[in-house]
């Protein structure tokens, strides 16, 4: 069995986070599938998704050591082609991944109590985003 | 077809890598799935799951590139929550990610020689870890 | 439903990366699957696999910043094992992830324009490359 939905979200840039879990968890709930996997994908070149403990503190220090390890900067290669600014966007984007998949077991996903499912917008604007959720199982 | 279960691991913390490609197979073997995909995910925040050569020069290194690059410190964020002392566990467990996904052919893992399925824990004590199996196929 | 191909590429190493969007949606159109999800896997532990905007400027960053942040050299503890040289290449591959999954919506993979599943080769020479591509749903 295979259910598959939408979300959308609006994010700020800059390595605003979004906590999705209740939205992904609400999607295998519909999905009615018990045990599984739940696949969670950003659409586009600029958003990630990955877990981490949702809290001030660290939602201030991922986008922190990612802007200290691959600073925003105009010396990009991709700046030659675009002159957008966010070269630092797309591979940061590119380190934390797109995708990610979750076990689902009795219906609910399976993951630690401080390891939320988010997601990761790295581009200089606002944005309006969507996130595929694909559930997989019986 | 899915099949699901669950390994445990005691592991030492720092960056403690612990090989678990038997474990995973073993689970594809009792799944009776010929061809698929195994997917492996790391419960808990401060762990995560990837490949590598598993052998005691990478099995420093690795952790090594991540004190380098996200080094222990009572400067980050996630001290102002917590206190604990473990605000590069948790980014380091993010950027590794905590899910890996390999297929599965002729009822055995597809991956090259001497490429392991890890876990790897960056907390800084002693855990018992859950790593939860899910073989999807036919 | 599960259809599984094996791509072969061959590739330049030092971070040669390769647009394979094409090669795993036409696996995804052979496998006849309208609606599930394409996993994508580098078999080897020096190659990885992720999305990125394909263009000649972030096709240099990348590996840029990856030489950058885990630099070519002689003082990894792999050398004690194997003196060939590669062990930032181990290191790069494993951080980037050797997976993907991508969604798949009415038989097309559901990803940004500016979105291309690539290849990337961080060996020392040139390689023959194997990528398993497993496609589920119905």
């Amino acid at each position: 069995m295979v259910y598959q939905e939408e979300i959308s979200l609006t994010t700020g840039g800059q390595g605003d986070m979004h906590d999705i879990t209740d939205k992904v968890q609400e999607a295998v709930t519909r999905s009615k599938i018990k045990t599984g996997i739940a696949h969670v994908f950003a659409v586009g070149s600029t958003a990630g998704i990955s877990t981490i403990e949702f809290e001030p503190g660290l939602r201030r220090d991922l986008p922190e050591v990612l802007n200290r390890l691959i600073p925003p900067s105009r010396s990009y290669g991709h700046e030659q082609t675009w002159q957008d600014g966010n070269g630092h966007s797309h591979l940061q984007a590119t380190i934390l991944g797109p995708d990610l998949t979750v076990p689902v077991r009795g219906g609910e996903l399976v993951a630690g109590t401080w390891q939320q499912v988010i997601h990761v917008d790295f581009d200089i604007r606002r944005r309006q985003r969507h996130v595929i959720v694909t559930v997989y199982g019986e």
